[in-house]
């Protein structure tokens, strides 16, 4: 069915048409021509205001020419079926996303008892339960989406949030189980989403990892308070790699910069731990070249 | 080389990708397998961190599987590029409607002549000029635009309040000309736009309209300065037309809302006008084409 | 005298150098020599911190090397000195421009009479009397800026709205007095300023400009109360052609630009008051083209 | 070609002549002569409103005086070009302006990999081939600030935040390589500018100073994390003399002043970690030069 839909859609798809509802809506005006004449002629009745007579003026019998007014009537009720349609899809996507936010705060009270140092697979397997929904809801999205094409970006706006925070609970929710960083394609297989289909966007990506970032100083402090003392040097490796490979990107003045900026002080926090479990002492002798042997911490 | 152009584009932009240039540069990633195992393992090398060893737990000797730095480091790499791509997209958008910006107020000097009574043929002679110029810009729009389909929406921000200036002058020059609204399609075929291809979003026409609105009570105000004693009532036919086509609208809480409801203000002002004119008797009586002669102003 | 100090200066003058009372206290600091070596090297006196000994490991005798802390604290002191002088230049000039301020509330004050139909040459007069107090506080700024070339623009901020405002003062003088439009060589001329000594600057010519403007429909209002019927006229013509004359600048989005935006404001209240006028047939009947004949206005 | 230059520019550059490349356009107006009349004097043609005829009281047939409305709109003429010729100036500047950001981006992820303790001789490789980069820069600056002697000051802002970084990327590197302040001279012999011609501005050398000084406690942090004990005790003492240098300073209530109350944060936390290094029986005691072996850490 998708595949047909496709190929109806076609030619429709090539253009640029910003109004996609509209195309099929207004037919061609060409018996409607708007003479020039001085706008002071005046005298006709109330409904012909907006077009002082084609008709008189054309001389002949040739009045098939559509009444004015009419014209402009038509083009007004057109949109109004054109802004209307638009806002329905609007509430529809808007209807969509509200679960959406429903299913991660779900996936965020799951993920928060990690904080409080129950284990990590019991945390997750709750955590990962949301994912066939969020995969649901997310289809959901394509198929409102496939109905208008070319107007992802109109309404994108009404969903972007929602999908940032998904991506971050994915990550942090991936990073906690591989100690890796979810990658763009990962976070799109997980939900379902293809990049020739309805794809995840990758500011929204990259904006979702930066709020992964923001809750990891938390971890290190609760993980350290639990006694894990290698804790702060993994996810300062993780932090410190995924600050440099964001680097690499020219960043507009915009969200994402702000919230790239912001990723600074997650990674000077997280050093700041590794600093108090290493002048301890407590941090394992790892792979560190500079750890001086026989320190003894003792808090 | 249009239709060339189109052709070779069909697959892509039936979907909803929203990353379009992305989609050529970020190869399947199928050899990366994020296993899971928990973060704690530790003493890998730094380059790993972002993927803690994927080929430990293949078994199968097959670690052609590509380092995990390496894959996120391709990621930014190509994420880099997009970025770049789509900045430097948006310059050359930012670079026509610098132009258009030009055009406009070089139109818009033009026009505000009519104020000051120059004949309307001279002030629009000189305005008209400008419309090439405006529809070879736009036609550059849709010439860059076309370059990366389905993204009309993503980019329409860089353009849109050009776009509204732009139809506001059209509309009042179409309405000096010929006492009638400028339609949608008759705007779009002024700049060259075609439904189908790179059209006139909707919610702009509306908002240059409302503009062109803003014009109109300071027209009729200098109209009878000048003795134009019929001015009020035929501006005041149309916008109560024009604001009764609106109000068929059903608007959101938007910025066009907020422009219709300013709309209000101009329709009272020229009442308060058509009032002036009708209480000392200059306006004429009824329907009659023209000034009748011997006005008299009789408070 | 003055002839002299630029002789004196002509050298400095040339550079864009931006600290010029600097470029006397800082001695070359051939002398100094800071070697590398790597920081962990401790063990100096607290003195010595900013720069490990250099001399220590030059190994031979020349230690005729400066001690590193004296060579920053010189250049401390040299800061101290440079930032007392600009602060204290900066003093000086506050002081001029509060006085300057305070020539034209007085100026002002004068000038207000002319909304209470006071007889323009006597209000003139009191006014005119402050332009020789300026032009004496404008000189005492040439004065403060010549020992210090090249440095206009960095204290440019300390009198440029008291600049401004004296513009307005003078335009609106001017007006009053010739029905034209004070050109800036007419305002560099009033002020005793000179193009190639110490001019004034064009954008604050421009912003005074603007600021009267905002003084002329309040002039309107008031002179049509006392019976001027002719003045509405008069101010459009010339608030028309100055508005005219302004689109014809590029202007950037600045400061300028916005007050330049506001003239509009001006413009319309104008155009209302002169409509008033006009529809109660108050007006004379100039040389307006359309004015019917025989409309006789009885309020 | 400088040197001529330079020598061709003598007169001008003696002024204070904020607005140079109008000094050349606008000739000199003896001709205009703006009488003195009642604004009320009207029916004059459109024209002439900006100046009631200035031939009328001349007296003697020299009428040859220029029509009054030319001279205003040659007078906004040459105003155009003179702000056109201003903002493009500023977008040349601009161009340099985010060259040399994107070369302090690169150098600035080089020097962030010295907080993962890589040797600082590699980091400093680096960072340092981007010097020539920036110098290169920094030349083009002074080559387009050139052409217009004066205006130093007056396009400062355009390039000032980009020069702070600049400065305190090179007082790093700089205090890593020799343990020592990177004095104000030193500074502009690295970006090859000279006091003379296009000088570093002292406040943004002091501004850049406090930048490198929030540097400072990130790196003593990550030094002890890898078993740098020395380092606190050193960074300090920089510091510490770094902060009573800059107390000899008069700052008024502005940005440096406000970087520099910045500075005593810094100084504090390095004080901590210095703290917690002692209490710990970690940094070496006194002042012998190395690392005295068998360190223990002791609470």
């Amino acid at each position: 069915m998708k595949a047909a839909f496709r190929n109806s859609c076609t030619t429709l798809s090539r253009s640029l048409n910003p109004n996609p509802s509209f195309a099929f809506t207004l037919m061609p005006l060409h018996l409607f021509i708007s003479t020039s004449f001085p706008p002071k002629v005046t005298g006709l009745p109330l409904s012909a205001t907006f077009c002082y007579s084609a008709s008189s003026t054309m001389g002949d019998g040739e009045s098939q020419a559509l009444p004015c007014f009419a014209t402009v009537e038509k083009q007004f009720e057109d949109f109004r079926k054109h802004l209307d349609d638009s806002g329905s899809l609007r509430e529809r996507i808007r209807a969509v996303a509200i679960e959406i936010e429903s299913a991660t705060r779900l996936m965020h009270s799951s993920l928060l008892l990690v904080h409080q140092s129950r284990p990590v697979p019991e945390v997750l397997d709750k955590a990962k339960a949301q994912i066939g929904v969020l995969k649901e809801l997310f289809n959901r999205f394509a198929e409102i989406l496939q109905e208008c094409p070319g107007q992802y970006h109109r309404y994108h706006g009404d969903w972007r949030s929602e999908t940032q925070t998904v991506v971050s609970l994915l990550a942090f929710m991936h990073w906690l189980e591989t100690g890796s960083l979810l990658l763009h394609t990962e976070a799109e297989e997980k939900l379902g989403l293809s990049a020739s289909e309805f794809g995840l966007d990758i500011e929204d990506y990259l904006i979702g990892i930066c709020f992964m970032s923001n809750e990891l100083p938390r971890y290190v402090v609760n993980q350290v308070t639990t006694g894990d003392y290698d804790c702060p040097r993994n996810v300062l490796k993780f932090l410190t790699d995924l600050h440099a490979a964001f680097r690499m990107l020219n960043l507009r003045n915009d969200f994402l910069r702000k919230k790239f900026d912001g990723m600074k002080y997650d990674l000077r926090r997280v050093e700041e731990v590794y600093y108090d479990v290493k002048i301890r002492g407590l941090a394992a002798n790892g792979n560190t070249a500079r750890d001086p042997e026989g320190v003894q911490g003792q808090p």
